[in-house]
């Protein structure tokens, strides 16, 4: 099912009353994909739930395949700005901005919780948006380690490999403690699921507790 | 695309032969749904892979819904029995422990390197056997951290989350260095995810050098 008949979007819209229309076709895409999934989904129905004339879809998007993967950018990088504007609030210790940038994903998986089902399913409509999003992700945790070691905060030999193995405690607690908590408890889950991240970056799983 | 009309399959086959059989449709569908995904599959084409009669599809599966969940437990428990055999061959610590179910688990998935489109695709052909896969496997780590605070060799606070956050950590490692990974470097790359996970777990990734 990867596609390679996906058509591009129009540039951009250049008003301010544009970029609103653009953004509720992107919002309306949220819950129509992350409900119905990408083939069921329709152009007809996003232009519906956003209260847009259907023609005026193609002044923003080339077509379903083009909003699905400029959703894909749009939620990836609703993530990355997340993490970003929670970083920039105060200055914090190379552990403590970790716990930081994981707990903005998983209020910002809380609140957008179509999150996974829509960038889980561009692994089959649109591959390269979904290695894509991960190699970003990826290489931004990489530039957040590399940081922390040059000030001495974190281990002088952290690379690559550490970047996906911190990515990926990430995506499944969020999928854990964000996705599938239930309501009552989610406060408490996201809670866990950040100590947990934390006390394992901070000293392992080994006995010895060096703080 | 939640499924609610999955057909169930017949009972297994009570003979070798027919076990054999149905071992051979596993790993047809295994190819087939890797390679085309679940809705361009086809029974027809898993048993011309298989070189069986088309006819003889439905004495040991209900429908492909039914061979798609059956192949996800079959999947799921291929993960389970590779970590278990590798557990099996001697006396280990509990971080070493961590490390060879890591490595099992890589070398499944190079191995099968269909497993990740499969399970992932389960998401939205079965959800329950998604869950399911990941359920399990995190129950199956958390198990191995509570023998190892039982031992003394791990710290006594480790809980669910802990497994969720290292199983995290496992499969998106398999995803960058077994799936992802070009041929060439594949053992390298093998063994840089398995330095990385093992030690975050065994140190985390503070400049504090406990060992």
């Amino acid at each position: 099912m990867a596609r390679t008949d996906l058509d591009f979007s129009p540039a951009p819209p250049a008003t301010e009353r544009g970029r609103r229309t653009r953004r509720k076709l992107l919002d309306a895409a949220t819950a129509e994909f992350g409900e119905r999934g990408f083939h069921d989904a329709s152009i007809a129905s996003i232009t519906r739930r956003a209260g847009v004339a259907l023609g005026s879809f193609y002044t923003y998007f080339g077509s379903k395949e083009a909003i699905f993967r400029d959703l894909v950018r749009d939620l990836s990088d609703g993530v990355r700005r997340a993490a970003a504007e929670r970083l920039a609030e105060r200055e914090m210790s190379s552990l403590d901005t970790e716990q930081a940038a994981l707990a903005a994903f998983l209020a910002f998986a809380r609140e957008h919780s179509e999150i996974y089902r829509i960038i889980d399913e561009s692994e089959f409509v649109d591959p390269e948006s979904y290695r894509a999003h991960y190699e970003k992700t990826a290489e931004r945790i990489l530039g957040r380690l590399r940081t922390g070691a040059a000030s001495g905060q974190l281990r002088g030999d952290l690379e690559e490999a550490h970047a996906w193995a911190i990515m990926g405690m990430n995506v499944f607690l969020g999928l854990r403690y964000a996705v599938w908590s239930d309501g009552e408890n989610a406060a408490d889950d996201a809670e866990r699921a950040a100590q947990a991240a934390n006390s394992i970056l901070a000293k392992g799983i080994g006995p010895r507790t060096p703080d």
